[in-house]
């Protein structure tokens, strides 16, 4: 296909978003928990076709040479089938944001002025990798009165429109609208250009996936994007620590799951502490085997099997069993640090010292914010939301963990009885 | 200057400003009414430095050829500067919206998680033409605890030096952060460039002026931008209107004030009351000699005064003592021509049905939608915000009038007591 060609389809396809998502905006609760369950019966039902274009596409991995772990990520059987099916009928199962009050109030001239919750209308969901992101993304997209159009990769391509037709296919059934749903059957990178260029039809575009993906989609993109970058998370032992909960604090921030965002990668220890606190750190995390990267004052309080740290570490996102350590003169270099070096996305201060870690909260630009509990709890599902579409580094529109309400707009709706300005 | 010089210029201002964007985060509402209020002071203290100010950039508009409306628009006095002072004290008085708490929850694990509105950070403002844009916008990111780097048009550059100059030295009488406000002294369009690339230290970018600006903004922007798109607003006149509210209401949104954002450009008649109501308007529009531009129904009804309506009106934001006029067979017609050519600001339905009414304000997907009432009230003064940034015809962050709370974002604080996954 040439270039022209792709632009063409893909607009076809936003042009049938947009119509759909007018009919989204007025489907009632009970008319989209419906069609979220027939989804989920049709994910089940086609789970044979769907594992038979999964088999394509772990083929194609083995062929070229793709990683153990990637083609783990990428397999579908019955069950992990029937893990998304479930995950369908979960938000199905969810309260509906949308037409929610969120303000109202009466003008002098007697006019009502209501603040109401609405779909935001298209967005566009680009993604790397698992095929389970088609499902999860486009049920908490339609859950929320949106229509989705999805780009996901190359590696999973036959995958993913297996699950994108049984979706749509499922939910017709139940009434939702041509077009809701649609996957963009070309992964070269012009179709990721041409879906940012087409704000006359999508309304936000949401990127997951690596560093390098986001940033093409913030370079190119027309209409907003919500970013979800990496987590470089902080952990400060405060002058007034106590010192177990710091140790069990750290070691779980860094060490229960190393691989995800909201895990720790540079902790900083106040000066007074460090002595006493350091040593007793070094023993539990040696149970896991974490490297220590330390600063000069870390590596003479805990020798030499501390790692030299360099400017690089602080602006690292290890992703691993690794920590840097950095031992800091007072609070305030901790958050300046914090600020120069973090993502924005979670930062915890361990110290019984109410006072200052109120000044700590207010002090850190980002996201989560935490006083003596570990920063895993950056999350959709242990913030209580029921789902989540990511974790938002961005400040505008939605930041830290996103589920539906994160997925709407508002309007104002004015009724009154012929107020004019005249 | 060389683009060079001015990227690093510009650069150095980023980073001051987002250095002041953390203490500004920290000022009590107390400390901003303060900063706002010395403000106020100092602008008119310094009123003959500014009035000589602009009269610079007045002479280079008459020799530019600068039209006498816009030469109006730029010219300060005595009393346009106490104006703009008074318009400060104003802001000093509103509800500071920074701290409030949004929400507030525990979770099984005993953790508290609030989320709390605060700054969004450092905001860019590029706008065109009146030098009293410089200040209202300052206050407003100021009080809500926000940075600002203003970068005005080349014709109001004199005046906005000294207005920028005169809020920042007031305002660190009472303690302003160095940097809080700064005005980019560079207006060709390299320095848009730059300003929109750098998103390391801009965390919002709000363009105030014509489509062009806009436009260019949204192409270059790296960080998220708050458009502020032209108002081609409708007014549908129901089957069961009150016709004599429906003249009234056109004739108000038309004639009041047609240059402005919220005034109406296209009236939708239904078919069923077009003979009747056609007539009755055109006798009231001609009284102010409004130029009547009509599908082929409208001029079958009115006659030869009427201009054929092309495509191209139903794209056009006249701003001017213009109307077009289509008769639709019914209210889908109407809806969809709203959603098709719209600029999704501000809609009008009359009508005494109110089933229609509500069918009407969900099925338009516009910022403010109206039942009764004339669309001239898109506004934040109107809305009762007390003030106005401007009115957003985006649908992420925020929708339709924007003020203090508009320019804020929020943060999760979590407090515990040693919570951990493992």
């Amino acid at each position: 296909m040439t270039a022209e060609q792709i632009k063409e389809h893909i607009y076809g396809m936003g042009k049938l978003s947009k119509q759909a998502s007018y009919a989204l905006a007025n489907l009632s609760s009970g008319q989209k928990n419906s069609i979220l369950r027939a989804m989920a019966g049709e994910l089940r039902a086609a789970s044979a076709v769907i594992i038979e274009a999964n088999a394509k596409d772990i083929a194609n991995g083995e062929t070229n040479g793709l990683s153990n772990a990637m083609l783990d990520r990428l397999r579908l059987d019955e069950a992990r089938i029937h893990g998304i099916a479930a995950g369908v009928e979960k938000v199905a199962s969810l309260p509906d944001p949308i037409g929610e009050e969120l303000d109202k109030w009466t003008q002098e001239n007697g006019m009502v002025i209501q603040q109401v919750r609405v779909p935001i209308g298209v967005i566009g969901i680009i993604f790397e990798s698992r095929p389970n992101v088609t499902s999860d993304a486009a049920v908490l997209c339609l859950k929320s009165g949106n229509a989705t159009i999805l780009r996901g990769g190359s590696e999973a391509l036959h995958s993913n429109v297996a699950i994108a037709d049984a979706l749509q296919k499922g939910g017709e059934k139940e009434g939702l609208p041509e077009g809701a749903i649609q996957l963009i059957p070309f992964t070269d990178r012009e179709s990721v250009t041409v879906m940012a260029g087409m704000d006359q039809w999508m309304d936000l575009i949401i990127p997951r996936g690596g560093k390098g993906l986001i940033e093409a989609v913030v370079t190119l993109a027309r209409m907003p994007v919500i970013k979800h970058y990496d987590g470089i998370c902080h952990t400060y032992v405060h002058t007034e620590a106590d010192l177990e909960m710091a140790v069990n604090i750290v070691n779980d921030a860094k060490t229960q799951k190393p691989s995800v965002c909201n895990a720790l990668e540079t902790l900083l220890v106040d000066a007074t502490v460090a002595e006493k606190f350091l040593p007793l750190l070094k023993q539990r995390l040696d149970q896991k085997n974490v490297e220590l990267r330390g600063d000069e004052t870390t590596q003479r309080i805990l020798g030499t099997s501390v790692v030299p740290a360099t400017e690089e570490d602080w602006h690292t996102e290890y992703l691993d069993f690794i920590l840097s350590i950095k031992v800091v003169s007072d609070q305030q270099e901790a958050v300046d640090h914090i600020n120069t070096y973090g993502s924005g996305h979670s930062e915890c201060i361990v110290t019984s010292n109410n006072e200052a870690a109120e000044l700590f909260l207010r002090s850190c630009d980002s996201a989560c914010v935490y006083h003596n509990v570990s920063t895993r709890f950056s999350d959709g599902e242990e913030f209580g939301f029921g789902a989540e579409i990511g974790i938002s580094t961005d400040k505008l529109h939605a930041r830290g963990p996103m589920a539906l309400k994160e997925l709407t707009s508002y309007q104002y709706r004015i009724r009154g009885e012929g107020q004019t300005k005249l």
